[in-house]
């Protein structure tokens, strides 16, 4: 067992090289310890100001001539991220509406693109909003949604999708990283075997994207897309990405044909005719100020490099399952994550048949973790300002709530609102 | 003819009951005229105040507890416009995504509801982004599009409309201000032929919120969408709301079928089974600066009302058109909207054979108007914070920029983005 004491930890931040990272966001929470950055990232500095600066010197001063700064901003921060964070090429990348908007529009496209197949492609353990989308365009078109069995603990096993695989399939819908266990899908291989069948490929990269590499072009990923409020540390609701690779653009056809996918827009001529890039994705007028925070976010992010961050997230990540085989093992928890680091997101998650009381308890001790239904506590461990010190404090803290029965006088009830 | 003076204008401004607002707005332009709040609003001080609080407290300091502010933000910002604004009933108006992403939404639903009918209606005064997405929303349906020729100076023919009425018809959707010339449909009207044939009416009031009365219930109008940056002043690219009447909300079933709509949306059950209320109209993660800076505006335009909005709104476009008789008449413009104030929105638009160029020295007499192809000048005279000595200097530049041929100076070539 290694060595588990506060001095380890605090010895492992003084040797951390994206330590420095720490100090471009906004920290003033005392005795606070952040779990949850895998849900809402914490606030850049350099949002405050980019969002301030736009909302007054651009709005209030520029008024309607701020489109041209505007106009390309969703492009603009899709490079920002495409190579250093997604390895994508320039172009191939964009801000757009949310994410359950972009799985809509990307699949449909795909869908139409593959008219002679009956069958999409998802897995049990992909997050809700994907599975609705596709279980309601499944129904409109009158085809079949085979779902994947996973391990929700383990994550999706690249033979059980290989067995789902045929050459009736025309689209595979599947989370990178899984949002309740973080366990890592083999991207390439299964990109792979679904391209072996004819169909295309569109993943969900929410809990990925500046976490862990994400091999779009390496692997040759037909489509994606993501969330900026996660590890990009984009803002509440900041708008998400898509990417479809560059010899897809002109030939892939979306179903929500807006103004903004139009060639020469603002001809505001009669009869739809998108252009033959990736704004073709693009729907309506772009939510601007959450694109300036996303582009705060996305320049820190791609600054750091998605190397350097990943091994930092397996470093936390395994620090924190030291602290679980040290502490917490022995307290009724059980490992609800992958034990291979290179197997994990940025984020580990147990079980505890008490979850629930027990996260309110730790809440109150201080510490901000997620909760996921049913005995689920999943702790976010953003590389770019999360300390190994945070870790120690927080499963200490977490240790002694649990030992002590603190968590006892909380109630089993949850509300609905988590 | 008046009495064409400065003095005028001002007596006018002394008289206005709304003069007080433009206080509200941050407005320190100097000598600029903005003639463009129809395509953005200015900037209320709340708005700086509401976005700078929810970046630094909000994200940066309550981090993931924020959703509890964010949760029903949408709603309430829908509530706010409710009653004060278009004339909707608590629980019917709700901020998502894009207006062009709610009209393919409830589009969608419409359709469903409707699923023996083979036409959609729509009009050529529409704006572009409506008729795109009708275009392909019936091209995937395979349904028909009829489109009703419209007079883009004057307006859409109530009896135009309901020539291309009868029990084929599905979905009617059309602007109730038009975009253009500013012209008024007749909503009720038209709502109650569309509804004697059994269709469904959705209305695009991008162009009426917040400059004319809306009577969606007393029409009991089906369906609507509007967006609000532009006579709301939520800010660049500020969500859109929707509008779905109460009695149509447990039956009408949306296309893109996210997680913000699913019923105990965070037990993160598997089977979509949306809200039965106006949330099942939702999508993904709302934006939560945008919606901020919409409240914001919201606010102002509730409390202002929306009958004295109007009644500044016809004022200010009447002085226009009096300015026009006056001085730019004889300096070969035509008046592009209605001549009755009524008949009007807030905005007024004339034709000029050189309104490119004229529009590009005016800019540099620093006025800013809207062009739109071909040949009209667009000027929106938003009523919150416009004043007639705004219109009368405006004018007088114009005049002068036109009469003395400073225009001839400027290129007759467009660049794309305008």
């Amino acid at each position: 067992m290694s060595d588990v004491t506060k001095a380890d930890a605090d010895a492992r931040d003084a040797a951390d090289p994206l330590a420095g990272y720490r100090e471009r966001f906004v920290i003033d929470d005392g005795d606070l310890i952040y779990l949850d950055g895998n849900s809402l990232g914490r606030l850049p500095r350099a949002a405050v100001d980019e969002i301030g600066r736009a909302v007054r010197e651009e709005w209030g001063g520029e008024l309607i001539r701020g489109w041209r700064h505007w106009i390309d901003l969703g492009r603009q921060v899709g490079d920002v991220l495409a190579g250093p964070v997604l390895d994508a090429a320039p172009g191939e990348v964009v801000l757009s509406d949310s994410t359950s908007v972009n799985l809509y529009k990307l699949a449909g496209a795909a869908l139409s693109a593959r008219p002679d197949r009956r069958v999409v492609v998802v897995d049990e353990d992909n997050f809700p909003t994907d599975q609705y989308l596709m279980q309601a365009l499944a129904a409109e078109r009158g085809l079949t949604l085979r779902t994947v069995a996973a391990d929700l603990d383990e994550g999706l096993s690249t033979d059980a999708v290989t067995a789902a695989l045929d050459e009736d399939v025309a689209l595979v819908v599947l989370s990178h990283v899984a949002y309740r266990s973080g366990a890592v899908a083999d991207l390439p291989a299964i990109t792979r075997r679904a391209h072996e069948v004819g169909a295309l490929v569109l993943w969900d990269l929410c809990h990925s994207a500046g976490a862990v590499p994400v091999p779009l072009r390496a692997a040759s990923v037909d489509l994606a897309v993501g969330c900026t409020y996660k590890y990009l540390n984009g803002g509440p609701g900041a708008p998400a990405f898509l990417y479809v690779r560059s010899d897809l653009q002109p030939v892939l056809r979306q179903p929500i044909a807006g103004w903004f996918g139009q060639r020469d827009q603002f001809a505001m001529a009669g009869g739809y005719d998108p252009e033959p890039t990736i704004d073709r994705f693009l729907v309506g007028t772009p939510p601007v100020l959450g694109q300036y925070g996303a582009l705060a976010g996305a320049r820190i992010a791609a600054e750091a490099g998605i190397e350097p961050v990943h091994a930092k997230g397996m470093a936390l990540t395994s620090y924190a399952v030291e602290l679980y085989d040290a502490w917490l093992a022995e307290l009724g928890f059980t490992l609800a994550s992958p034990r291979d680091a290179t197997r994990r997101g940025a984020h580990v998650t147990f079980h505890h048949p008490e979850a629930w009381r027990i996260c309110q308890a730790w809440q109150d001790a201080g510490v901000l973790p997620d909760f996921r239904t049913p005995d689920r506590l999943r702790i976010g461990l953003a590389p770019l300002y999360t300390r190994f010190a945070d870790v120690y404090e927080a499963f200490d803290r977490l240790r002694r709530i649990t030992a002590d029965g603190t968590w006892r006088s909380y109630p089993a009830e949850r509300s609905r609102v988590t």
